[in-house]
Formats: structure tokens, sequence, C-alpha cells
């Protein structure tokens, strides 16, 4: 078997027993067993468990924002981005559970480096919802200096309640990636009052 | 000195040493000389830096729903009792930057037992949420059915992004208490559609 696809296997094993049981809980043994190799073998490929872990939230991270960044075109209207960026995260959450858990909780549970390993697909997160709002805001022309420092505020709400609600649906089997990405624009596109008064976001065509 | 007094000194030094260091790298010296005290009384008084962390997120999870709470009136327009209790969370949170960092960062870096005294106090601010858009959503007659699964998403969205603007003003001691609620109830409250057109959210008198 060519190293690549060894290495692939111990990082999915890895993910599992990360995403399960924490940094610190889970068991170098556990993650050989699973990915039927010897222990040796995954300090031979990956050093020690930090270098491990710091691999498996890289790739979960790089996969998670490749993915959105694939769901989205950027020339159609800032809804229906946003529209399609949200349906692809949370497609991939979804789809990716003990991926989501290793970087949404057991990254913090290791502690700063895993948490400044994270921060850094945030961070590109944010950028991306940042243009996106700024794109819309500046067709809207309101004043550029108070809406560049209120657009850096509602991407952080925008990514926060999406990170939020993907949470909440990996806890519920029964929630869809679509209802969770339609739960959110009603919430971040429509807004509560207009959600209260019976006027809900639709999807664009 | 009586010991109740004693004992806040204590869970005051160490809610600052433990926010701003994290929960391994925290030491019990610094603690006890922050507090005035010596090492052996911090142990006699807290049993270990286990409990003492424990204690600590306790203290300021009951602060910061205590606070909220007390921010609300709830014979008010649901619009209004949001921007009450989100001004009064972030002034909270602006005011306790330490004790903030434990319940939102900190804590998860110290692992499982800590995260779920945490997530009780979190529990309790998506209930008292989720109370406010179901009366909201109840008066404006919504499918109840629908609405009960729809507020439980939206409960969650509206905490996860007021938890990640607390944690972007307090980076920036330029951002207030009143423009991270202005920010969010602009957010939650008209939504990024009215708010790209120019129709913003104001405080009700």
């Amino acid at each position: 078997m060519p190293r690549a696809e060894r290495e692939r296997q111990m990082l999915d094993a890895a993910v599992r027993v990360f995403g399960e049981r924490g940094y610190r809980a889970a068991s170098m043994d556990e993650i050989a067993e699973l990915a039927g190799v010897s222990k040796p073998l995954v300090y031979l490929y990956l050093n020690s468990k930090e270098e491990l872990f710091t691999a498996c939230i890289r790739r979960e991270a790089q996969a998670l924002v490749a993915a959105v960044r694939a769901g989205v075109r950027t020339d159609v209207a800032a809804d229906r981005q946003l529209w399609d960026g949200l349906t692809a995260f949370f497609a991939h959450t979804a789809e990716h559970p003990d991926g989501w858990a290793v970087l949404h909780s057991q990254a913090r549970s290791g502690g700063e480096p895993f948490v400044a390993e994270v921060g850094v697909a945030r961070d590109e997160i944010v950028a991306f919802v940042t243009a996106l709002i700024a794109e819309a805001a500046g067709e809207a022309h309101q004043d550029p200096v108070r809406a560049e420092r209120e657009v850096a505020g509602l991407a952080q709400a925008v990514v926060g309640a999406a990170e939020a609600l993907a949470g909440w649906a990996n806890t519920d089997p029964s929630v869809s990636a679509r209802e969770a990405a339609t739960t959110m624009m009603n919430f971040a596109w429509s807004g509560l009052g207009n959600l209260m008064a019976g006027r809900r976001w639709s999807v664009p065509s």
C-alpha cells in the first residue's frame, strides 16, 4: 500500500477517535487498531500524538473551508451566496461529525497550539463572510467607515450562529443540512422581526 | 478576615489566572500569591486545582446568567427584551473579561467535567432565549409544531452569535457593550436583508 494511502487511513482513524474521546483520552493503541496498523508504524509516520492531532485538525479544517468555497458561486446575489455557503457548510459538518467535533470542541480540549491551528481556518471563513457582507453593503451604498466595523461584527455573528447550529444539528440526526441552512437564512437574512411577522426567507431561483 | 471573604479573594485571583493562562498552565503558586495567601491555605479552602477551577466556572456562570436575567423585564415587547438581555450580557462580559475567558475558552481547555459545568449555564441561557422567541412566535400565531423546532434552532443561533460577538468585542476595547448589542440586534432582529437595504433596528422607547 502506498504511503499516502496508509497515512490517510491513519488520519481517518485518528479523527474518529479524537472526535469521540477528545485529545487526552484518545489512545494511540485504539487509533492504530482502528487503522489496522501497528502503533510503531503510526509513530513512524506521524511522529507523536501531538503531531497526529495537529495533522487531523489541519486536514479537517482544509476540507471544511474547501467545501464551503466550492459551494459558492460569486456571480449571484449575496443572499444566494450565503445560502449556498451555509448549505455546503451544514452538509459537510453533517457528513463529517467527527471532523467537526475535532474542530469545534476537541481542539480546545487539547490547549493552546491546537486552538491556534483551528483559529487559522476560522479566520479564513470569517474573512470569506466579511467579503460577502461588505460586497452586499457596498451595493447598498452605506457609510463605508461605519460599515467596515459593523461588517466585521456581523461576520463574527454569522459564523458564531452557524457554529452553534452545526453543533445542534449534529446532536439530532433528523435535522437535515437543508433545514439547518433554512433556519440560518431565516435568522441571518430575514431576521427575527420579519420571521415573527410571518415574512420568511425563501431560496432565490 | 471571615472565611467567605477570604474565599472570594482566592476565587477572584483564580479567575484572573485561569482566564489568562488556561487550566493546565495556571499555577497554584501564582493564584495564592495574587490572592495574598499561602498555597496550603488555598488547598485547605478549595481542596484541589480541579475543584478550584470548577468553583470558578460555577461562580462566573451564575453571575453571567443572573446579570442577563436581572437586565430583562418580561412586560415589554420581545425585541425590547432581547435588546435588554443582550446589553446586560455584553456589559457583563466586557466588565469580566477573565470570567468570560474562563467560560468561553478555558473551560474547554480543561476537558470534559468542565465542559459539562459550562454546558449547564449555557443551557439555561438557551432556554431563556427559547422562551422569549416562542412567546413572540406565539403572538404571531405561527404553526406551533414547525415553530417549536425552528425556535430551538433560532435560540441556538442567537446564543452562538452573541458568544462570537462577545469574544470579538473583548479583543477590541473600543467596542462598547452598547455597540455590540446594537450590532447583534441589527443582525438578529432586522436581519442582513433589511440591513443591506438600510433598514436598521432601533431601540424601542
